[in-house]
């Protein structure tokens, strides 16, 4: 009941079967009254938004999402994507040649190309280290992790969920024993904040991106990136604009370097307090774990009617709001149109290691009935079609 | 008359004095609405939009933008703001230890910042050539632009309209000497594209940025940059992401590079065709040449008031909406402030070498009423305070 008040809540359009929340989140509309108020105040007197009003808006948001996320609000700016947040460090990272970047063969792929341009241009070396599936445990996932590690091992960079698998990686563990190692920590929360508690002081590692925009329920184009204190000072500004040799230094080198960005609508960033009053006041908690309790209980429904290995056992180390589960289908995209164009479903059909995944989100406006959905359309394709193979 | 039916098009604010729509345009209605429009269909379906209809849309834009800047759609590409064009290129040049950059001491900051940024880092120069005032023609500014110019100089890079000073410079001119002299040429028409005509096939510069969101009366974030055939393959992108090196690239990689750019509002970008509707409905060179006449027939007034040479003598061939003065104040933030906050007036009070200017831009909203009512602050200012030396 509560699931259905929350959908109402909701932009996205009757009709769809929408199991693609984690691909580009959807945006309640209480938040997403407050983006456009914010772009209506910016254009009744643009001079005095930008370097008025609306910096004192940007302060108090950084200030919410690090209450948020358990960190100093210096220590966090905002940027578009995690791609972003990637691309800064990898840019600013003081690589000498030889030198490796540790990560999985799950990353998102914008990463992955990130991380391989900056290395290549350095000579160092960017190690995806295989995972084998079905993960037995989150020691099985360690211990497979840190065969990859070497003496010229400098960082390890992994997603916090992975994007395709919808895994939660035991980033925990991997940051400590990374630290107790001498490596620096790079986590990938693309996928985390809003779906699973990110206490960023707790955590500890060096570097931290996070979309706002999905699991966290803000308009498109709101991310941010932490970095303690301690390693502020490595990393350049991905766009050179006027805070860097800042005529006029604020307090922070880092928001300087990092915040001051040409002219942009930056209204997106400051609708973070609005997207965490939304959450309180809908008692998130709560919502993300029924929506947890349906991914979980349909994970092995999925996979039998598929015919697939599941992904990981201990499920409940793993999975929250995301399922992935692997379909052997020759032709993804026509399967993924397919399922879009005669069952109204919107749901990925990935690409990952030669292996194909279906993987369906659960977020509030979302029930039972959308995975009986599914469920019966893919049945559908399995019993009328070649496109599934079981 | 033409005037007033226009200013309620704007979002502005009553009761300001709006003198700096230089800074950061100003959104007509019609447009600001279709902006928002988009943002809604965004939302209402993600998936969709993204990769489908908003794809189509961009496409869409960039033609319409080709077409009125008359270059090819495959030779632009949308960005942020000209400070991320100049950022592209400046991080791509393949500089050699001791190749210079010529420009002029007129450029805007976050762009000296980059080229000084890049130089840096590949042990090449970048030389602000002096200018000096008043400019007596075009002739004499090319002259002395030229000065600067050396064995080792390789590119050229040169606004076609001055931030602080808001004279056009003759870039036409400019460009084609140096292409005759072998160097590249990069044009920064941040202020140009809807102040003035810009037609890249005459102008044959090899890179191009401008904003669309001064001028051309689009939201904030909507700027392009302008790469010849020749010399796209030299633009790595600026956020390394699925374009680079893509699995599924399209028939330009220019595009593939600099298009994709992770999860964002790219909705500013496809307001280009609304606005550009919008200045053909609206009649928009004789809006803009009415804009210049009073522009240009207050500059002595403003001259003789503050005790100023001029910037330049052939008015004409410097000045279209945009029109700096120079000002002997002291405390130009201070005199900044008390224009807003008494006379309510939003004007900049800029500094450059050594120069403190006042700058006056005139858009469709204003009339020689808001000049008058500068001249009198300023001059109540001069008699009472000791703010202003004349």
């Amino acid at each position: 009941m509560q699931s259905n008040n929350l959908k109402s809540q909701f932009l996205l359009r009757e009709g769809i079967t929408y199991l693609n929340f984690g691909a580009y989140g959807a945006c309640p509309k209480p938040i997403f009254e407050r983006y456009q108020q914010y772009q209506l105040e910016l254009e009744q007197e643009p001079v005095q938004f930008i370097a008025g009003n609306g910096m004192r808006y940007l302060k108090e948001s950084r200030e919410a999402l690090a209450a948020y996320l358990n960190c100093l609000p210096n220590d966090v700016v905002y940027v578009t994507n995690p791609s972003y947040a990637v691309n800064i460090v990898a840019k600013s990272f003081p690589f000498k040649e030889g030198d490796e970047v540790l990560t999985t063969n799950l990353e998102y792929g914008a990463c992955d190309r990130t991380w391989n341009y900056y290395c290549d241009k350095k000579g160092a070396k960017y190690l995806r280290q295989k995972i084998q599936f079905p993960l037995q445990s989150k020691e099985d996932f360690i211990e497979q992790f840190f065969k990859g590690l070497t003496s010229k091992t400098k960082m390890v960079f992994i997603s916090h969920i992975t994007s395709s698998t919808g895994l939660r990686l035991p980033v925990e563990e991997i940051c400590a024993m990374a630290k107790q190692k001498g490596l620096l920590t790079f986590v990938d929360g693309a996928h985390a904040p809003g779906q699973i508690p990110v206490d960023l002081r707790i955590l500890q590692a060096d570097f931290y991106t996070g979309a706002c925009h999905k699991w966290m329920l803000t308009p498109k184009g709101s991310s941010f990136l932490y970095v303690t204190k301690e390693r502020q000072g490595m990393c350049d500004p991905l766009l050179i604009s006027w805070g860097y040799n800042s005529a006029t230094p604020s307090h922070s080198q880092f928001l300087d370097y990092h915040q001051t960005q040409g002219t942009r609508d930056f209204s997106a960033f400051l609708t973070i307090p609005a997207a965490i009053d939304f959450m309180n006041e809908n008692n998130w908690p709560a919502v993300a774990e029924n929506c947890r309790t349906i991914t979980l209980s349909n994970a092995d429904r999925f996979c039998k009617l598929l015919n697939a290995e599941p992904l990981c056992y201990n499920k409940e180390d793993f999975i929250f709001q995301l399922c992935s589960t692997v379909i052997k289908a020759k032709q993804p995209e026509q399967l993924h149109r397919l399922l879009f164009d005669k069952y109204k479903i919107e749901i990925p059909v990935m690409m990952l290691e030669g292996m194909t995944l279906l993987r369906y989100s659960i977020q509030a406006f979302n029930s039972q009935e959308d995975l009986d959905v599914l469920y019966y359309a893919l049945k559908d394709i399995v019993e009328k079609t070649s496109l599934i193979e079981v």
